[in-house]
């Protein structure tokens, strides 16, 4: 029997328009999801329809093999952390934090006390009075401190400083080594948090592009650098997903397997990023040939 | 007599909280600044002053020596693209366009429309459909588009991809060259600014903390590394913000002058750049000792 979400032909489309087309996917236990993709490409759309916010027009998701829609034994154990404000803007950061532990039944409250003094937030403020950056921290902090063993981040740094997303990315790693369970982060800074996940999925305009391991798609990303001409024949047959040129030098990006051809002097090859490699995969046709 | 606008002794309270206090600062003509500060230091409170949608407990805002404060001429040359959502979720993006000319007299059609292909952007789309990211793109184009000679940016980036700031910062350089005109901009992602920015105003608790050129300032911006105990008698006496250990190495960041104290061979010395050099002087004294 399988363990974790499994995601099975799952579509969606509102009016006419298709935003998710037969998405196959798995979360196991236990691990850290970046879930990737352009804007507007289908994630926060994903994400509402696993934690049953919304409702697929075709296919399913399964939990431990049972099915998740209505099912509140399942859906206690997920937690979406959305770009929704869902709180009441009168309501105050501590009561918010009570709600959330009569709902769960559980809370861990030494760890938001903490969080809130690490973070600097004043938790005696009305929701609504806080700024877009300490909104998020708090929607953060929650999902950190609640007993749900998948949590979903959607655009957990959103308005963040840069400090307050250090703070954010050491706790994660601290929190997931203490007690580990999924996170599924969706974010556009996709160079920070490059070293926190595991595994990738990438979603381009409604479908799964890439599902697999940061490790295994790294070693898969190259940049080829040098004399233009001599980079056009290096790289021919090879998937070459994006390139820049400057004067007569050029960059090619290609993913996938290099094969055995022999290797010209001129040129140097390296590893691709992550975030490197995702623009690359995820850049529309038009906008390709626009790079600097 | 000054152009330009001059901010005198502005403080300003909520209930019995001061968000800001004594601000003095001066926006030039055709100028691209950061304003830059942490979550809650009264960044957004300040252009919400500038552009008269709330009012000074304290002090007063000048533009070319005349008060702005209920004066639509010179509000009319100012245009604040702020993280409120104040467009009504149905009127579709084309509308709002026209609403935009209609209350400016003026709005760059032409333009309008290259950035909605640009960006990919659905302009028949209804506000309230469009994901974060996209809501974003539909205030950018907006503040590009608009005449006025004082665009002021309040996160203009939030939400968005990777390829989307791309294509925002070329824009904004290509139409700053083409029509010059101030630009003062607020974000988190500092190192992704850095290079457009000439200007840098740094707000700390509500008070001014640097507002100089972005060349002073990382000129007199160092990050002093070695063994531990050169560095912590090289930097004796100076203007020491910050510093990180990993085990018996330290680096440590100085703000200002070195003065000619000679320099150890174990130690290397380089300028920070502007991200860094910012986390630094913004970071709370009880988080500095807490980096990695």
């Amino acid at each position: 029997m399988s363990s974790g979400i499994e995601i099975q032909h799952l579509s969606k489309q509102y009016e006419k328009k298709t935003i998710l087309h037969d998405i196959n996917l798995k979360f196991e236990p236990k691990t850290i999801y970046g879930l990737l993709g352009r804007n507007g490409a289908g994630k926060s759309t994903l994400l509402g329809l696993i934690s049953d916010r919304i409702f697929p027009t075709q296919g399913r998701i399964l939990f431990n093999a049972e099915m998740i829609h209505d099912n509140d034994q399942i859906l206690g154990q997920f937690y979406l952390m959305s770009e929704v404000d869902l709180y009441p803007n009168r309501r105050r950061v501590r009561q918010l934090f009570r709600d959330t532990e009569q709902l769960y039944g559980e809370f861990n409250r030494k760890y938001a006390d903490e969080l809130v003094k690490k973070f600097g937030l004043d938790d005696s403020s009305q929701y609504g009075k806080l700024s877009t950056g300490y909104r998020t921290i708090v929607k953060l902090i929650i999902a950190l401190c609640v007993p749900a063993t998948y949590i979903f981040l959607d655009e957990p740094v959103l308005g963040l400083d840069a400090n307050h997303r250090d703070i954010f990315y050491r706790e994660l790693v601290e929190t997931y080594t203490e007690r580990p369970r999924t996170f599924v982060i969706s974010t556009h800074l996709i160079e920070e948090i490059a070293n926190l996940i595991e595994q990738v999925v990438v979603i381009k305009s409604g479908r799964v592009l890439v599902d697999d391991s940061s490790e295994a798609l790294i070693a898969e990303s190259y940049a080829i650098t040098g004399p233009k001409n001599v980079v056009d024949s290096f790289v021919s047959g090879l998937n070459v997903i994006g390139s820049e040129t400057l004067g007569n030098l050029k960059a090619a990006y290609v993913f996938g397997a290099l094969d055995d051809r022999p290797i010209p002097d001129v040129i140097t090859i390296e590893h691709m990023d992550l975030q490197k490699l995702f623009v690359n995969l995820t850049n529309e046709e038009e906008t390709q040939n626009d790079a600097l």
